[in-house]
């Protein structure tokens, strides 16, 4: 059940990144995944992240952190997106940056809000239970912990990290909160199998929701250099000085993921809380993941795009992208993926889509 | 070895013509595969044909019978041919038509010539011993026979049909030709197995070398109607009439293949001679026997356009046909074959190549 009123005193962070290498080539440098629409609907990943994001923090609690390159871009797609809600990064800094950047910034102009972070290129099919998840996370971060959705697997995938969750918190208004006992990496088969067999792992999707002051909390006592970058930024973000601040403190931000600076080490001291969800989520990592989401036609394969582009015999369970406007016709080849785009087209199988960078790597740069 | 000097009173008649289904995208109703160049060696198959009859007819002794849809583009691919050696059909009707008002024509315009009938979308890699070999059977053909090529099997394909040779011939200017007692349909594999076991089957390449005179003889007792028509269009062919008569004759001539209206049954009364063959001969049926003839590069690709536009990953055995000027990436798949055209792609594999018929029925009239 979705429940329609937003959050009060909730921001939303969107960051907006990704070198778009797994779903090459339709995902491009400089046209990555969150801008495109990969499922069909007529709205963009971005675009969707917006939709499920404003019933709960409002237009006007959305902030999305970009490239400068693709700043034109976003604007372009949300124009619902306020004029200072769009933070554009001279250059990629890692999550850490981005989503702490945004919470000293929101910090500074809100005070202590909650903020959640929520990636601009995820898929959620139930937004209902979206809702119903980041409201308990909501009430886990307002009691001080630093609350994240964890997924329910629905097979032993090695390409997700895992949440290792233990006793429930307690909390009245979030009753199936736990504590995180521990993140894992990416594991093999085996141990995701393993993990899923303890019925106590979660996929880590990167949704983090903590209040501000939570964060930056955490963050100066395990990151002071990074913590006291982005605090000058943030109080100068408003004013004119922004340039200057920026172009001196931003290269020299620590690279680092949010997971390894807060989420991991906070996790061993207990702060860390888990809200279980079953959201119909995917990453949309690769094609392989992208085939699975797209519903199969009566020949057995899944076209993204116009299906009268796609003429497909005898290959159940491919994958077409005929994003060119040429026909795409396909015989034999169960799970080929064929993905057409006006300068190169890519021919694999869903098997082999997680190897797709050795590829890549070795594209002439203009296609990359 | 090749021998330099022409056979004095041979003619070459090449028939063009084909429907370009096999070998789509790349081919198409109005542009098929005799104009391809399909070996990457810079010549059409059309232009090829014309490189290897010129040494043996010269050049004022190569005629081209085609649609008039193509009479342009043989005319750009050919500089060299004779203002009059190129037959216009107004419509397809079948080989014997084509073959058969060639014949009459040379015959009107120069007597019992010869005639060596040789499709325009084969390949021939060894030229000598395609020139000793049509030597040969011109040797044949002034004795009174319909002569044959027939190219040795290497393989037991249920592709062509095959010739069965029976004992030598005896001519002394022609040593190795043999009288033939059958033609055979395209065999299944066990059949065709069973023939190349016995040592005495032959591939049919279709290639037929006959006085001009001895061929008009038989198809006017076994045709006697479409000998009756061709023979007045030849007439006419030269003068005045020839549109008038085209068009009152052209379109109720018999539609039968050479093979049918003259070289099975003349094959049963112990008219027709075989030159046994080994011309590197392939008549390029599909994209299996057109990978065969490419050679593999270091990725195990093959490729028939821009190396460089081809980017082959863990896939041995594929055939890349990057014709549109973009890359082609494959990452995967052994043996597949992808073609790329400007306006449709195609993703099969060789063992599927057979049945492309079956997509290319289905395509958009506009795509064929």
């Amino acid at each position: 059940m979705t429940d329609a009123t937003e959050i009060p005193g909730f921001h939303a962070i969107v960051p907006a990144g990704g070198a778009g290498t797994r779903l090459w080539p339709l995902s491009r440098r400089d046209h990555p995944k969150f801008l495109l629409d990969l499922t069909g609907t007529g709205r963009t990943l971005l675009q969707s992240t917006w939709d499920r994001l404003v019933p709960l923090a409002g237009p006007r609690g959305v902030v999305v952190v970009t490239g400068t390159a693709h700043e034109r871009a976003v604007r372009d797609q949300l124009p619902g997106l306020g004029e200072d809600a769009l933070l554009a990064e001279p250059s990629g800094r890692e999550s850490m940056a981005a989503i702490g950047l945004a919470a000293a910034l929101l910090r500074e102009r809100h005070g202590d809000v909650v903020v959640g972070s929520f990636a601009a290129d995820h898929v959620v099919r139930d937004r209902a239970a979206f809702e119903t998840a980041v409201r308990e996370a909501e009430e886990a971060a307002r009691a001080g912990y630093v609350a994240t959705l964890g997924i329910a697997p629905d097979h032993p995938s090695t390409a997700f990290g895992y949440i290792r969750s233990g006793e429930p918190l307690g909390l009245p208004g979030a009753p199936s909160v736990r504590h995180v006992l521990g993140f894992t990496e990416k594991p093999d088969a085996a141990t995701a199998a393993a993990y899923l067999a303890t019925g106590a792992y979660r996929w880590n999707a990167g949704m983090f929701v903590v209040r501000a002051e939570v964060l930056l909390g955490h963050l100066e006592r395990l990151q002071p250099t990074l913590h006291e970058g982005l605090v000058a930024l943030a109080r100068a973000w408003d004013t004119p000085e922004r340039a200057e601040v920026l172009e001196r403190t931003w290269p020299r931000l620590t690279r680092i993921a949010i997971d390894h600076a807060v989420a991991e080490p906070v996790a061993a001291e207990g702060g860390v809380a888990v809200v279980p969800a079953d959201l119909g989520w995917d990453d949309v990592g690769d094609w392989r993941s992208l085939a699975g989401l797209l519903p199969p036609g009566a020949d057995g394969a899944r076209v993204l795009g116009d299906a009268a582009d796609a003429l497909v015999r005898a290959a159940d369970g491919a994958l077409v992208v005929p994003a060119a406007g040429r026909l795409v016709a396909v015989l034999g080849l169960p799970d080929v993926v064929v993905v057409d785009t006006p300068d190169a087209v890519l021919v694999t199988t869903r098997e082999r889509a997680q190897e797709l960078k050795a590829v890549v790597d070795a594209v002439p740069d203009r296609l990359r």
